[in-house]
Parts: structure tokens; sequence; C-alpha cells
């Protein structure tokens, strides 16, 4: 049995159980709460040196980390990743767009917003977040008024890896009514098996 | 022609030259100067909308960026992506790493040290990059003292993300001579086909 070892608000983790649900792929979530130390534990960081959910225990007990490269080993020889050469690595880049120039403020604004004990404490932080966060929404903008989907034609984990924190970018402070093509393939990608909100 | 618009000093852009250097495939090198505002060109921005080298142009005029999917592009097929599907996704979770957990901060502090035309005036940022890029390489440390390269036995584009900005982390105030397992691993890197260092 695959063993998930995550936290349920935090988008990262969201797409692992994304993929595996959609793969209806059996799988052992292990809620794991940073907070309280539980990703800095000598088991923890045996899965992962760099203390960071989410991480899988596979069934050979081979450990493997970074939402975005787990969700590429449980999607390889599905539909999910693009047989299309160009489309393959097309998926990459977003996928290395999402870590680099949006979950590093969406997901971080976020995080202050929702789950600091004092937000307001932290208002210069989330406002320093807001510029790269908006010019990372207007970029998926223009993506996705040339392409339904950010491989192309097709639905792939780039798109869920993008869906995770943006389907809660609103709790973050960005106002997603500006982004009519987003709020669509939001819709999108919401009709597709596995593809639901963080609760 | 492969057409390569990109920055010699930048690491990003190295990795690209590497691999095509690796390959042996014949390329168009065009420098950019993003000081010069030639990321922000209409004809740059169609490349890439984020405005960002690397950036590459495809025979067919397709475009391409993000340095690490635009390696993952041209190795597809070639020994320097392993054919094991787990090598495979440690590859990437490699390559994830890679753009979140190193380049924020090895590459961040070597640029303000290297091309801040008033690096003192950037000291604050310099030294707050410090403590995570020192973080990153033990991390590096501890995963090659078990293993001789990132994926695992065998060499892979992994190897010559981490490569493009540990070389020259020096540059941005790191010692490597704390890390034995990373300077005996440059020195692997360096012996593979098409890794040089940066000039």
């Amino acid at each position: 049995m695959i063993r998930v070892y995550g936290m349920s608000g935090s988008g990262n983790c969201h797409k692992v159980r994304m993929v595996l649900e959609a793969l209806r792929q059996p799988y052992e979530w292990n809620e794991i709460n940073p907070k309280k130390g539980e990703t800095k534990t000598a088991s923890f960081l045996a899965m992962n040196p760099n203390g960071q959910v989410p991480a899988v225990l596979l069934d050979d007990g081979d450990a493997l980390v970074e939402s975005n490269a787990i969700m590429f080993y449980f999607a390889e020889g599905t539909t999910l990743i693009p047989s299309d050469r160009l489309a393959r690595a097309r998926m990459l880049q977003w996928l290395f767009f999402e870590q680099y120039s949006h979950e590093p403020y969406i997901a971080v604004a976020r995080a202050l917003r929702k789950f600091h004990p004092d937000p307001a404490s932290q208002q210069a932080v989330i406002e320093s977040k807001m510029a790269g966060g908006y010019r990372a929404l207007e970029i998926m903008e223009g993506r996705l008024a040339e392409s339904p989907f950010f491989a192309g034609e097709r639905f792939s984990i780039a798109d869920m890896g993008l869906y995770a924190y943006t389907h809660v970018a609103e709790e973050g402070g960005f106002d997603l009514e500006r982004f009519p093509a987003i709020e669509a393939w939001l819709a999108r990608v919401e009709a597709q098996p596995g593809c639901t909100r963080m609760t």
C-alpha cells in the first residue's frame, strides 16, 4: 500500500491526493502537522532530508518527494502525461513555472493569511508576494486564452499542479474575477476525475 | 537550427548549453542581456511571457522555456534520462529541488555579489540567502554520500541541473570545502561530455 505523508491544507500535498484519486490507486493518507515538528522527526527526515511535505513511501519502501515529481511518477504511462514529446516538455515547463514563479507567491501569501497565528503581523511579507502572484496569474491567463490546458489540447498533471494553489488563490487575497480564462479552466479541471477542491 | 536565447553568466542558461554540447546537437547561441531590457522586448516576450532566459526556439518555431524542461526535452531517449521509472522520478525530484530549494538561494546570492553594480548595498539580501543555500548544500552532501549521482548510479540531467549553480557557489560566498562529497561529485560531472565550467 502506498503511504502518503501530507498536510490536508497544503496544495502541494493535494496534488498527490488528486493524482492518486484520478488513477484510482489505493493509498493510505498520514496527516502530518509541520507546526508540531512532525516534519523534523528522524523518521520523517529519513524520507525527506528537506523536511517538507508531501513525501510518499512506495510499496518497496522507497521514498519519493517533491510534489510534481511524485505526480509524474504515478502518472507515467497514463493519459495524464502527453505522449507527444513537445507536449510532455511543455507540461514540465509549466510544472517548473509553478514551483518557481507561482507557489512562492500565491501559496506563501495564502499560508500566511490562512494559517499564521497572527496574520496582521505578516502584512508586509504578504504585500511583498502580491505583485509576483498577479504576474503568475497573468501569464497563466495568456496561456489559457490560446489553449484549453497547459500542455495543449489535453488535460495533464501540469493542470493538476497549477490547480492546487490557483483554486484557493482568493484565500491569499488574489482576485480571480480579473482572469476569466483561468476561471473557465478551473471549471474544466474540476470536471476531471480526482480533481476536487481542497477541504 | 535550434536557437538558444541565453546569458552566458547564467547557470540556468548554462544547463542548455551543457545538454546540447553533450548530445552534439548543433545550435545557435544568441546572447541576451536582461539589463539592457532584452528579455522585455515584444519578440522575447512572445517566446517567454515570463521574461526570463533561457528560451529555445525549435526548428519548427515552437518556443520552449524553463531550463530544466528544456534539458528534459533534448535528453529524452538518451542515457541522460534514466530508463528506470523510479530513477526517472528521482531525477525530476532533484530538478524540482534545484529550482525551489537551491537556485533561489545560491544563484541569487551569486548574482548579487557578482553582477550587481553595488554589491555592498545588497548585503542584507545576500546574508538572508546564506542559510538556505547551506541547507541545500547539506542535503546534496547527504545524497552524494550514498549515491554517485543524484538519480542513482548513472549521470543524468539532474546532475547537470545541480552542477550549474553549485560549481560557482563560491562566487555566492559559499564555502564548498565543507562538502567533500559535493567536491568529488563536481569532478565526476566535469568528466562527462559537455559538462564544462561557466566562463
